[in-house]
């Protein structure tokens, strides 16, 4: 009897009837339930196991469903048989198992939800044109053939490959072949494949735009590279202060450089293109912006100056977006070489969606998508811009009339971090100047982006941020102050 | 007249008549023209360009045309003017222009066409499941919420980590939650991830097996880890080798080792545990092949064991396809600063596809894949060994009952690599076990796969092998040799 009231122990211990754990079949249920036992550490190692028979007549199965657990725990290394002997545990979770193991305790911090999105970063995500890029992808997931599911080619598909030269050719006056244009998933990949490629010719340091984008900066430090700020004025990038870094490349924004929002002059243009030229460097282009152009016809990128001296990157994470994870990087012909050795295991983006990126393209659907969103984003910015001056006369925006975002200057001595923090506290998402400088300056600024906002949420976006900046904000201000 | 000579002369330079180049107005299609001839040297640095009037007339345009096309140009730095002076060309491309810019001339190496793929490392991409995936995209492009298509959480999406987290605990037996799970592009991007993080905590190097996926070792290395091979015998990692190495972390696939198709014994198991557990360090399984086990019910992974120590990479690159750039990652709960940390600028997947695989994965089409291909190459597998003992009777298959690959041990003296060379010139793929291996050995095999080829072509293919392995192939031998 003692020997059935342990069994009996087993039985409960072993709670098999709950389908959640393992599986469907009972033997996989038991397996489950044991596992998890010994995991636990409620069943100690060493302990003997019942035998088959005694508990397939506790659970009240066939003794083939207990033999089959224990030889499925057996092959896991949970149990260990030894013959003419009793079936034994044969592991033990690690001591202590507290904190370690298991689950951890985030408590999520409770942010107030956003209201009101003036960061910069994001197009209108609700004006991603979900019909026409599932289309795109239904389209090509049936008629893809069949070894285009095989291993992808790391440089990407060639059909999207020659889809996006012919783009660039076309729509940016780059000189892009299907040869030289690499499909990736996007701008930050785009410059670590670079970065690396740079590393292996020889290349350790590069220049980097000063304000400037910091997620560039951390992908050229972990591609290895050392980098080196160079001021940026309204002119854009300061070529002549290369000379004063040790770096034989650089990244510059010439389209439209965030945060600032310049244009690279064409004195500077020429100038860098003929920097690169005489310390046998490389420029690394960001197309970033350069599809959204107001005042004007867009400016064709520095590529098509010097194709072996430029690299081109660009991506639709600011025309469609970000989620697509879908970009490209042109590379002069001659470093394809030391671009392919230097990223033995870079991966392109998934086929599928290369392919329906080639097809969005190719069927017209990218021009008209960013043909709407030009006129868009043109009204929305000079409606930001009109409300700014009604209701903010002492600030002062500054930028090119293009792109996503804008720069609003504030009186010097305008503490911009706090009014960051009180408008992320009542809902209003905004960035701060400085969080793009490597050291802080005395002229004060806002980066505005208004891409991701209703035109109707500008006034009372604008109102609130009037508010913020006028209330100095108190310590550890409550997260909901009164609605706009 | 002479003037009017020389303008015709530029009318002629600027064919602006083929719509082909630079959109579709006659501003862009001049500006287009003017730009190339500069580029190519055709119009030389220092060169007046005619007056607007003047050119205007000559290509029968309006002034308006021509200012807009030169304006144009000024702001890319192609062209200079000052007030009261000729507009001049201000850009020359760089001498020498031969060779080193334009399109390489790729000479595509010709190959013969692929008929039997008996290399390893593909699903039956025949069988990829088309109209499922594409529904689970349709569906989730339309239901997701707009901020869903914002920057991505580089963890992967919230959902799909659950779904996976499920998914794992449910089939693999693991210890995951979405908190420890992490969305990547694929085993590789897992495993550099890892990497990167052992590095950041102090972990310099990196056992691996061998023979092994050089795949593998790349990422390693690619990720700043030294690495040391550890050998495999027909029970997996020879354990008690790593205590001759400086590594305190080992990657290792236990459930289907590639290429030796060994299982990792239960004792084998249990020490690995033990050994990371006493040198502080770390296991990174590669749960490779688990799915597809013939002979018995799958073996549960061993991060289930000690999920404090155990690292667990997946993906569905052998279930589903390799170009869908999906797979997973379970990271000790606390080594997840560390992960994130290391990998500042690492990407998870495209959101869309991430929603899709947790659709796929929820609406039960996932595990209806998995049985239908299980079913699949589990006959192939029979009727490929059953082919190899009649045709083949001095090659022995070695490699568990599992997966999607089986080794083929030959006589001593065997030149394999002659063999992979003739028969890839007949059209055959096959894989060299030293091409797996770090040094090669005296025993002779191949690494068949056979997942991606019809039932039917087994027998044609053998025969094709028996054919490669009895010729001493010539140098230089042709490429279609007679059809079997």
């Amino acid at each position: 009897m003692a020997d059935s009231q342990t069994n009996s122990a087993w039985a409960t211990l072993l709670d098999v009837g709950r389908p959640a754990g393992g599986g469907r079949r009972l033997h996989d249920r038991l397996a489950h339930a044991l596992r998890t036992a010994i995991r636990d550490g409620r069943v100690t190692e060493g302990a003997a196991v019942p035998p088959s028979r005694v508990l397939a007549e506790e659970l009240g199965c066939s003794r083939w469903v207990v033999t089959e657990a224990y030889g499925q725990l057996t092959a896991e290394g949970y149990l260990s048989a030894r013959v003419g002997s009793a079936t034994r545990v044969s592991w033990a979770p690690d001591p202590p198992p507290r904190g370690s193991r298991g689950r951890p305790s985030r408590t999520a911090s409770a942010r107030p939800p956003v209201r009101y999105d003036l960061a910069p970063g994001l197009p209108d995500l609700r004006a991603f044109p979900r019909r026409r890029w599932a289309e795109a992808v239904r389209s090509v997931t049936g008629s893809a053939v069949h070894y285009d599911l095989g291993l992808p080619d790391p440089a990407g598909h060639a059909a999207p490959r020659e889809t996006v030269a012919q783009y660039l050719r076309r729509s940016r006056g780059a000189d892009a072949s299907s040869e030289s244009v690499s499909v990736c998933s996007g701008v930050t990949d785009g410059l670590v494949r670079t970065c690396r490629a740079l590393r292996a010719e020889g290349i350790g340091d590069l220049a980097v735009e000063d304000p400037g984008w910091g997620r560039l900066r951390d992908a050229a430090t972990s591609a290895g590279l050392r980098v080196h700020p160079v001021p940026v004025d309204r002119d854009g990038l300061c070529v002549d202060d290369l000379a004063r870094t040790p770096a034989r490349a650089v990244v510059v924004g010439p389209a439209h450089q965030f945060p600032t929002g310049a244009v690279l002059s064409p004195a500077r243009r020429a100038g860098l293109v003929h920097w690169a030229r005489e310390v046998s460097g490389f420029v690394v282009e960001d197309d970033y912006d350069s599809e959204f152009r107001y005042d004007r016809h867009p400016v064709a990128v520095m590529q098509g100056m010097d194709p072996a001296r430029v690299f081109l990157l660009g991506s639709v994470s600011k025309t469609l977006s970000p989620a697509l994870g879908l970009g490209w990087l042109v590379a002069p012909p001659a470093m394809a070489p030391a671009l392919r050795a230097a990223n033995p295991v870079a991966a392109a983006p998934p086929v599928l969606d290369q392919l329906a990126l080639a097809t969005f393209i190719d069927r017209g659907w990218y021009d008209a998508h960013l043909r709407a969103a030009r006129r868009r984003f043109r009204t929305r910015r000079d409606l930001l811009v009109a409300t700014l001056g009604a209701r903010l006369p002492h600030g002062r925006v500054a930028g090119t009339e293009a792109g996503l975002h804008l720069l609003l200057y504030l009186p010097d001595g305008t503490d911009t971090r706090a009014a960051v923090r009180s408008a992320a506290a009542a809902g209003l998402r905004l960035a701060d100047l400085d969080d793009y400088r490597t050291a802080p300056s005395a002229r004060r600024a806002l980066v505005l982006g208004y891409g991701n906002m209703g035109d109707t949420d500008i006034l009372p976006a604008v109102d609130l941020l009037r508010r913020v900046l006028r209330t100095p904000p108190r310590p550890h201000e409550g997260a909901h102050p009164a609605a706009p």
